[in-house]
């Protein structure tokens, strides 16, 4: 998989911001890699870029139209497909994320084939993976994990990995779901995978490497997620992480998509994830908390992070407010 | 997915019986089913089956030929193509739970296609499966799990299932691997369906049912297993068991196909398969251990089952030997 930069973000008629979080996501972390915004006329969600049609994004230099926007069914709209066969017909290539795949639209085949140019469902596996081995391989591993799924575990991942880099300390994100993927250039969506292959594809993505490098890895869902908590163990596994950060999201009241049921208890929740981590890594051990307080007062703020920190004995920040110097100060 | 029996069961150039095992399964399980086993002429495993060609076993009524015998791969091996193109040609079915699919290989499609027959991979999941959800069900569900891979969870699912049955109770065995639904006619293999919806198959396939009616799931892999143990998490999730059988294989001195990896302690094993399932079945608890004990001596035998049975206060049979009437009255 080669995703081209630079990237023109397509927001299509994103109806508010969350529905245009992927391209907020890239642009949040890879400013430097977008080049314009592709909206609609009906598009509610704007960001701090150029707006530009996907001609003229080609002639400024886009190299890929990154499908930026999702609605409910995780489909391609057919709103959209006037505008993605005009950006292949310029040149541009066109990578989504979505369930649903850009390869299995005939029109854009058709004309991605006859424009020479690539249409990247980055959801989809692009090669076979091994079954996972446990092996023991070089190098030093982070994952982020989390009590439930969507609180924040992409974006400490990444404050993690540019603490480190600014510390001078040799680090790369590891993608594992789409937005990441977009952010980093490659990954797996390891939702996607086989089954049989999930731990396999994780120990591909996270290979033996010198052994003062750090992998920050993307986590995915939570152990404590009846829908999901497959997909997080077999993640835990392939990782053989030193060290997990657990990612927290406080003013939720049940478990995503999952009215009724409630979020595991914080320090239930790290422990279940050092004695599974260990599996595969005796050495495993959480080593901080990352709290996304962005439904909180600054007050409420203060008093989530120092409660949560008297009872954890962890460092617990925001990295997003904070910053992840306490996060990789905490290091083994 | 149909299954239209009886069945004839492909030997092939099986080398040993180890090769057959999936032919053995179903020759032990499903007797009545099974009308010939086809060899070639140089296979070295044999069942007490009449021997036919594929024509004759047409001829005397047979619906389907069974691959069951695999190689190192998984591979459809080029040796058998003549006598699979034979049985499209005399009017049976083929079904196949190889790795490798029968639908790959375009002689076999085009026959299939001329003759009006199916090519049936049972490896395939047969359609999309929703993401699980959790929510309680009616019906009862035991659920055999493992200390490892290939240690006797369909076997020792199909031994209750048998016992249920002789009791007059409602019940039905539930496959999750390929050797599994060639037994029960239909099922999912759960280690071949996208991640994402690993517990969501488990739910499709053991749906709500009578109050008092027992589905009866196999297990695959361990949670202890590095390479697989995120499968049996999304398994243990999705079939809200009221029962778990904890299967176990007391000779084996490392998990199956990781030299040097120990076994998990029988106890701990029980106990955190219980923790897990809890999630989505509060009322979860192991009723009894399923020892394969094929690699002992008789009185060794009669050791390990009294000294398991004393260090963890449960039922501990092996149902081949000693059936599963013990097992079945432990039900809660």
């Amino acid at each position: 998989m080669t995703l081209r930069r630079p990237y023109a973000l397509f927001l299509g008629d994103a109806r508010d911001r969350l529905a245009a979080k992927t391209a907020i996501g890239i642009w949040a972390w890879r400013r430097d890699w977008c080049l314009a915004q592709v909206r609609l006329g009906n598009c509610a969600a704007e960001l701090d870029l150029p707006s530009m049609t996907v001609e003229e994004a080609a002639a400024a230099g886009a190299r890929t139209l990154i499908v930026g926007v999702a609605n409910a069914g995780g489909t391609i709209s057919p709103a959209w497909l006037p505008t993605l066969r005009r950006a292949l017909a310029c040149g541009l290539d066109i990578a989504s994320g979505l369930h649903h795949r850009l390869t299995d639209q005939p029109a854009l085949v058709a004309d991605a084939q006859q424009f020479g140019r690539q249409l990247i469902d980055v959801r989809q596996p692009q090669q076979a993976f091994a079954v996972g081995t446990g092996a023991p391989r070089m190098g030093r591993r982070l994952l982020t994990v989390g009590t439930d799924c969507s609180v924040g575990k992409m974006y400490a991942a990444l404050a993690i990995e540019r603490e480190m880099r600014a510390r001078g300390l040799a680090a790369d994100f590891r993608a594992t779901g789409q937005t990441g993927i977009f952010i980093a250039g490659d990954g797996v969506c390891v939702d996607a995978v086989i089954a049989d292959f999930m731990s396999g594809a994780i120990e591909w993505l996270t290979p033996a490497n010198a052994a003062d490098h750090w992998d920050v890895i993307e986590g995915q869902g939570s152990l404590f997620h009846p829908s999901f908590a497959g997909v997080s163990l077999g993640l835990l596994h392939g990782a053989q992480a030193h060290a997990l950060v657990m990612c927290h999201e406080p003013t939720r009241d049940h478990m995503r998509g999952l009215p009724g049921w409630p979020l595991p208890d914080v320090g239930r929740c790290i422990a279940a994830n050092e004695e599974w981590a260990r599996l595969t890594n005796p050495a495993a051990r959480c080593i901080a908390v990352a709290v996304n307080t962005s439904g909180l007062s600054t007050g409420d703020r203060h008093r989530q992070l120092a409660g949560l920190e008297a009872a954890l004995g962890l460092p617990c920040v925001d990295p997003l407010i904070d910053g992840a110097a306490r996060i990789v100060d905490a290091l083994p």
